[in-house]
């Protein structure tokens, strides 16, 4: 999950910490029924949610779809051979499974390659290297010239104390050292707080005169593990290479700065940016039967990052996503809207299939009752956040009280994800699939991002609770209500 | 957790499936005011709940204290030297963290040692030892003679199967193959429903007159690991020796008795029961201010079976009592009645600490208001479960919606704890720390459960959420509603 392009929810998830307020949007009349659903009515669904449920446990695919994924493209960055292969799985995979009208849909994405080499090295007095530190080149980043950046290191917590000391920064490597903030229970709240210094740190530390940025690995374990995730550099500044430091090398770097040592290190990295290649997003569906135009989009990022295997981020989303449909199939539970499957390309560096899928189904967007996004990780459920009008947040809660033998009871504010972020614009209400997330960013953007680290138990009941909500949303009677349209449109 | 001992509560917990049904206790006149708090009033708690949250997630010491005890006491069955270091530990535990009143409890204890010898192989038709097989003896269990027992495997799934193939069962080694059942969201309602092979297949495979008893362990985790526990030997038949089996293990030899073929064994244990020994309940307190004869309980237990660290099951619960008191000291909120940690000897093999605990405090369980057990794992919380009466039991939901912040917002029915168990004849109202189960019998009883296998955050949000917990109930106006006692409190 990369949110660093998204701001917008990230303010959302940040501020998603009760589950007892709901969103203060206004709910102005649509085409739309506006009619809330009563919960009376949506008991009639229980049983075959927890079928659904049930089924996923006893007789599911999670956790195997997860495996082949893993296996056969564990490096699946957008443009790689490995994305490709993934994108050859997921189309096989949903033929295999029994969705209709499979389909590749084309995306040009971004081609960005980390090279081989990849070090940081903390100088002596003589100017040699000594100790070296475990870094990632953040995605996107430039290289250095050849033999390297090297420089003071500079130690900061925040973009207002770089630009307070800019005078100090100039020839400076900045490290960019705030921490995730452990009192947020809300591990996404955390990493909002913290991923600016990813996102833009490097473009902050050129405009005072800097020759690199380092960055705080956005996790809160303590280790040796370095996170890597996108960066996006400002137009008007000269793009500087830019890497992830491990927590433990971010803090013993900043300890021998604050006792007063000039720190002196080599950066090298030697990764590029090639051509833009043509990728996909991979969409399948369950024809609806009866309000088949009326469309309930699942989705999760096919693309990982090229270090473990992307379990989490987003094997577990695509997971998800292919084995609720399969076990909706599996149950011979016709819907009466189509389900559509949609396993998105590049969310991690430019979110290109995102804005494909928008702008490719512009004039079907009205039809489109609910997306729904799994891209938190593999985790023991907890519910679901969603950004949906009062009167659809109701109606969501009652469905999604229905989900309580997958323990994915809760529904709270927040945002639905990366992916269908831009249908927002056309008003679709956008739930995001929400796990627990204490481990996440463990294991996010890093080595450690392993099949081994999925459980699949705690997979399955995903699953089972993606299948129970999107069973009740396709069969109700009438479609939630649609949220107010922030953004009009674009005309064609 | 031993559950074996505690049918009641088995039962109570494999019904717990609903957030939303409440007990169908009677809630007769007692003593003690019968107001429901309501829920505006305890709004004022939500600051203080709040900030034992986030300080527990900032500057706790739960991950510090559980490493304390499994690093000093790894093994620390009842009897043994690592059990008297862990009671030595927790004594100076207390008193390093504030607590008052600190003293040891004596309670005598059975004392079992696995012994050196401990090996299943599978015989050739030569009857000489091939593939040799995972195992671990069972707490109780008797030895082996030298050289063993050499027998065909009969493998079943149930007593009544046993039962009705008593006559092949004479002079066997019966295997007890039921699985713990998948399809059970629930993972402890899923051990209720297996775990008597543990607890009474020996007995049972003694009564039609085999001559050992192997059974597969308790999880549903497929691997190599064997996961040990107690048993108890019926009076009226001859003691089996017993073992348990991997996952793994079972389902190769039950394949190979399925398709048809003779499959002999030869089991050796060297294991056995020495003389009881004296140990102690270690208890110390939070003396109250203004109601201090009032006592609210918190408790988890010190021993832990001879395998792993004991980090889980219940290393995890002793770093929740002494941290949850730890940060209503440090947070400086007196409490107005006395909270007591109590960490029991003994929950693994002969339940002696609750039984002393409940036996020794007979005069004041009338001034018992709640009692809180935490024995179900370090991982992130989901609530509480609590056998309260339905009065009591909306209080303590309200109360427990004050504890969003350390995702412990969920309470259901359900039961306390086996140590805190015999406190409900005295109508105390019983309630049982809740954290997400989906990999707790992966670790349960068997070498996994080690310190690594704990997340801090994790535990800590544990900490917060009892912390939490204690503080409302050691301060309500008023007591919660007792409960109807079940059984007479014996006269003494």
């Amino acid at each position: 999950m990369n949110l660093a392009r998204e701001a917008a929810v990230l303010a959302i998830l940040a501020a998603s910490v009760s589950c007892t307020s709901v969103p203060p949007l206004a709910a102005p009349p649509t085409s739309v029924p506006q009619l809330a659903t009563p919960a009376p009515e949506l008991e009639a669904y229980r049983s075959d949610v927890e079928a659904l449920v049930r089924e996923a446990l006893v007789k599911g695919r999670s956790f195997a779809l997860l495996a082949e994924l893993c296996l056969s493209a564990p490096k699946r960055l957008s443009g790689s051979k490995g994305a490709a292969r993934a994108v050859a799985w997921a189309e096989r995979t949903m033929r295999s499974i029994g969705l209709s009208n499979v389909r590749l849909e084309p995306v040009l994405v971004p081609h960005w390659e980390r090279g081989e080499t990849e070090s940081l090295r903390v100088l002596d007095a003589d100017g040699l290297p000594r100790e070296r530190l475990s870094i990632l080149a953040l995605g996107g980043s430039v290289a250095t010239p050849p033999g390297g950046v090297s420089a003071e290191v500079m130690v900061v917590t925040s973009f207002e104390e770089l630009r307070a000391r800019a005078a100090q920064a100039r020839g400076k490597i900045v490290l960019f050292n705030r921490p995730m903030d452990p009192a947020q229970h809300d591990c996404f709240a955390a990493y909002a707080g913290a991923v600016d210094q990813r996102g833009r740190g490097a473009s902050e530390a050129s405009r005072v005169g800097a020759r690199a940025a380092l960055v705080r690995s956005m996790t809160m374990a303590l280790d040796d593990h370095p996170h890597t995730g996108a960066l996006r550099y400002d137009e008007d500044v000269a793009p500087l290479p830019a890497a992830a430091l491990s927590t433990l090398a971010a803090d013993r770097l900043a300890a021998r700065v604050a006792a007063g040592e000039r720190v002196r290190v080599n950066l090298q990295l030697s990764c590029r940016t090639l051509p833009d290649v043509l990728s996909h997003n991979v969409v399948g569906e369950i024809p609806g039967t009866g309000i088949e135009r009326e469309i309930v989009v699942v989705g999760g990022h096919l693309d990982a990052w090229d270090v473990g295997h992307g379990a989490h981020d987003d094997g577990a989303g695509c997971a998800h996503c292919l084995e609720a449909a399969r076990l909706i199939l599996a149950r011979g539970l016709q819907p009466r809207r189509t389900i559509r499957v949609v396993l998105f390309m590049n969310e991690e560096n430019g979110a290109r299939g995102a804005q494909a899928y928008y702008e490719g189904h512009l004039d079907e967007l009205e039809r489109h009752v609910l997306a729904l996004e799994s891209d938190a990780g593999g985790f023991t459920p907890r519910g679901f956040a969603t950004d949906a009008n009062p009167r659809a947040f109701e109606s969501l809660r009652a469905i999604v009280e229905l989900l309580d033998s997958a323990s994915a009871n809760a529904l709270r504010v927040g945002g639905g994800g990366v992916d269908i972020g831009p249908l927002a614009r056309s008003g679709v209400p956008l739930v995001g699939f929400r796990p627990d997330d204490e481990r996440y960013f463990d294991h996010h953007h890093c080595e450690r991002d392993t099949l081994d680290n999925v459980h699949p138990r705690e997979l399955a009941l995903g699953s089972g609770a993606i299948a129970g909500l999107l069973h009740v949303i396709a069969n109700l009677p009438q479609p939630l209500r649609r949220n107010p349209q922030p953004v009009p449109a674009p005309s064609r």
